[in-house]
């Protein structure tokens, strides 16, 4: 079997680190670079010394041209604006490219620069794909430039989909109580992601204020096929790894719980990572923890005033690094699950 | 001084310890009768180490008629229902009671009997107080029995009172989405409660169908003046201590932030446990750790068409020991923050 | 390829369930039986909502006759003493099994009976094969019954093993401190693995005193040629899953670092599961976290007069339930790592 | 009463924060300035809104002349080296200083210069008392500059103490096994301390090589009467706050556990913040944490061969605030246990 090479460029963080996870086992891949702008000629285990046992990971520094030759395909891991640079000159040398930064997933660049500052490569925009498969599988299969959807966006999206869809729900009024664990802060330094603050600590930032807002409501909208806003509290956990959206919908017609829940099993189907649970039972962060599932649970409340959808995946996993290689394989014609039959790790 | 003689009834679980911690420091009170029903005989600090300092405490096996003589204040700690004979018995003896069961803190029995079982002592409901103090001071101050508030409705109750007091919100349209620590399960032996399960965890449990919600709604439609059902949504964090809500309500004219700031500020203006916060600063569950605070913050959101408050308690002290205190010093006439100027522990 | 039928008895603690994960992807294996004595009837998933991806998983009550036919292999992750039956029972039917509990660990009955209470399948224990592969890999490939080792004496023996072997230490002179994640403790009901009573704190216990240390002194003993008893120190951590023994031992003659380390590694040269780590980078617990490896760190200290060696593992893979899977490899020719070529899972 | 103007010098470290609870709420001192580099004129609630209830409390920059004026005693929780020139400093202006970092712990500044840098105070070395009251209690009393012990030193010399003064062990053979909460590492940016780190973690580092072993050879060479190295390994614990440290001694005589522990008792009878647990009790973290005990726990094992001896204080109190307003009444003839009588926060 020949093996497709690729480079994951920014290695050392956190996504980083995931996608080693995921593609040193993935069967169709070829790690061909590593790279991080500090760590230079060092092993990756020389980093992360749990990663002893893979042999001939070595850290090396970016250089586009040269890594350009050596592969196909490019996992960028890089801060919004820094990789808008690195897209563009790997896309100019052929290169496919996944990119996990916010860099390309919005499709209006003023909404991109209210959010985020300056956008330098606008042309590469229209070609570059949502990479939520549940939504755009089609496309991704065809894309050269796929922007995987930001954590909080994913784990929204996902629950909201069969409501807007089928439109049995008001798209005016949305709430999005969102929960992550702190790895989704990254690995960067700041005081707010230090143990002794995050431990034994429960609290939400940037509520109505967080930069995910756009994109969600750019896909929401799309979904809604109207202009939509939602109103989003995210919160930090003291969790290394989940996400849990709690959502507050309004249905704009009488619904059964029963059928509602048929509705949902129905709309995802084929899905091989959506998870719909049992009435009475709720998604946990846990149960999805290190896989690529979404877990949704749901339920009629208020006495048919409102419906309650829960949401539950891992924010490295179906957030960021395995949703990202669950695009490349669909980029490649592999099986789309390849190397993301992932079990849980409980406890 | 003449110190009161009191008894902590359950003594073993978490809020008997902490009723110990701020009871032991009381400069009023003599903790006069500690008991347990499984650990008759032995020092508290058997079964709790950490109050090895704390010499003369030790537990007893529950006699009321005994206890009764050498006491005139009786906190119970004890399971809903077999908290309503006990204080039976102590009140025909003339002894004032603390119930920080859910016995007492519901108006209607029926309601009690809905969600908890049998009713055997509703002639004693009349005289019950609701123990808030924010809410019901002067009624506390004559009481001769306090039901003390559960947690999550203190923490739900406080966050609103100004909004429904004063009109600004309608009543109809209130989600309530709440996350506590797992001490408010309290110590008693659960396959959910164990390390294993919690850790690392997060999830929703009882959405719209837990029993605090009865005496949430109760509380509401006082304030409101109307009847009111909130949607409530609790989640189990992976904390000790703690509880956040967070609440989304509708407001029914346009407010500006300050405003509202202005009015909260306005409301709670003597408080001495109520903390209103900056605008941009929203409260966390370590900053009140340990302490009889609750914090509050918020913001107008969804332009204008919302309001998101959250607040913030200990769900062992405020929500819990530390009002059961409080109550008491109003029941006796004592400066209400005794033994209650607690400090954050950080981090 | 043809399967072999397996069956998980006690499959819904934590051993179990870490075997499912195991298991359920093991190309060579099916899960024919699946016993609880508590959950006749209910999918896996109703238990652990985890598996919900993990289709066809029921449980049955065990009926050791029954379930006999339908297997080769059994997994007994019984408690204690219930195990004996139960392996006897499979053994007269021809089924290999392989025991994660401690009834046949010690070869000597009087001091199984010391530490566990009666043993009443003797005539079982010399066919038993103790199941650490890096000590006994010929014996296991014969054996029909395999008693696993305890997860303190894995991370035990394997640090001292080289010393022992090339008789560079003093077997009289061994301290053992080990701390170890609650999971160890299992999922039954304890106050002690209550959440509230193990996050945020950290404490011996047993110390001197625990069961474990006549498993490991037998083993040590056979290492060393004489009757050994060493020091043991376990800890309980407020993690999941992890233990890290940190073992003191005086060397008996001058040593360098580079020539210990090189002895380790050579001793070790062909083990999948040890990795020893260069000097200057210790061991730690989420570096081995969901995998079945070992990791070894060690300095010469007090200027040549003790060896520190510090070895971790994850106390439910190659603690238990990982090793289990090797055993059973071992056991039925298959190559050793089959399904335990696992990625550790960070952050 | 008049109260005693004190200054706390690098206010918005953990230490610092320590300080402001402890000082805060105590009788006789009034905090009259609170200094942080990067903060001038912001007050302390803005840094940590857990302080919204204490008023009056804003951070200055330090002008140690200006504020010498207005002080009595100086608490300095500076980073080591900066220490040293500011307490010169304060000093030369007749201002007690209680200095909590490490440049004033060594009495050989030779060794200090190994361990920390150069030493450009040496001179005062000499009028420096070691801050730990159950040694130097008369010293501290009468003392203008007091250093106050590593957290660490504190766990150990305290378990020590006792069994060396009465020459019960063997000073040559000393192992010391700690373990600290994430605290212990202060708040600045350290990838190692980043809660994604540290969660779900355990790990040893700098073993045999830690600096905090030069202040625990001075002290314990000191009680032994001779030149004594002790074996230290620290290792990190996924806690916010507590040391345990397990010691491994060697007798030189018979004892029996029950004399030891009179021993012990007896050694530290009068000591307000000692607490000796009876057998089969050991130490836990969780214990001690908020308060400026040291709990101790001791076995004799290994029948007779070794004395384990296992200590847990608060790394944060009487491993460094604690502490240091432990000495500041000593100093000022106030009863030591002013401001220290603290509940433990279970759980």
């Amino acid at each position: 079997m020949v093996k497709i090479p690729v480079a994951i460029v920014g290695a050392t963080g956190y996504t980083g680190v995931e996608l080693v996870r995921l593609l040193a086992d993935h069967p169709n891949v070829t790690i061909a670079a590593l790279t991080s702008r500090e760590n230079e000629g060092k092993s990756f285990s020389s980093i992360y010394p749990a990663f002893t046992g893979k042999k001939g990971l070595v850290l090396s520094k970016l250089n586009v041209s040269e890594v350009a030759k050596k592969i196909k395909a490019a996992f960028l891991c890089l801060p919004h604006h820094e990789s808008m640079t690195v897209t563009a000159d790997f896309r100019s040398r052929g290169v496919r490219v996944i990119d996990l930064s916010a860099d390309f997933r919005l499709k209006d660049p003023a909404l991109y620069e209210k959010w985020y500052g300056r956008h330098t490569e606008k042309t590469l925009l229209a070609s570059a794909v949502y990479g939520l498969p549940e939504m755009y599988r089609k496309e991704i299969g065809g894309a050269k430039l796929v922007a995987t959807p930001g954590c909080y966006p994913t784990s929204i999206i996902l629950g909201l989909a069969p409501l807007l869809k089928e439109r049995l729900i008001d798209p005016a009024d949305i709430i999005c109580d969102s929960k992550s664990g702190t790895s989704g802060a990254g690995r960067s330094l700041k005081t707010d992601s230090l143990f002794c603050e995050v431990h034994e600590n429960f609290r939400p930032y940037n509520i109505d204020n967080h930069r995910h807002v756009a994109e969600i409501n750019q896909e929401v909208s799309i979904l809604a096929g109207e202009a939509v806003s939602v109103l989003f509290s995210p919160h930090l956990l003291p969790i290394d790894r989940g996400i849990l959206s709690t959502l507050y919908v309004k249905p704009i017609k009488r619904l059964k719980g029963d059928d509602l829940l048929k509705k949902f099993s129905a709309f995802y189907r084929n899905e091989p990572f959506i998870q719909i649970l049992p009435e009475g039972i709720w998604p946990a962060t846990k149960n999805v923890r290190g896989t690529n599932v979404c877990q949704i649970g749901l339920k009629i409340v208020s006495e048919g005033g409102r419906i309650v959808v829960v949401t539950a995946i891992d924010n490295l996993t179906k957030g960021a690094s395995g949703q990202a290689v669950q695009c490349f394989n669909l980029m490649h014609d592999l099986p789309e699950t390849t190397s993301l039959n992932l079990s849980p790790l409980l406890p």
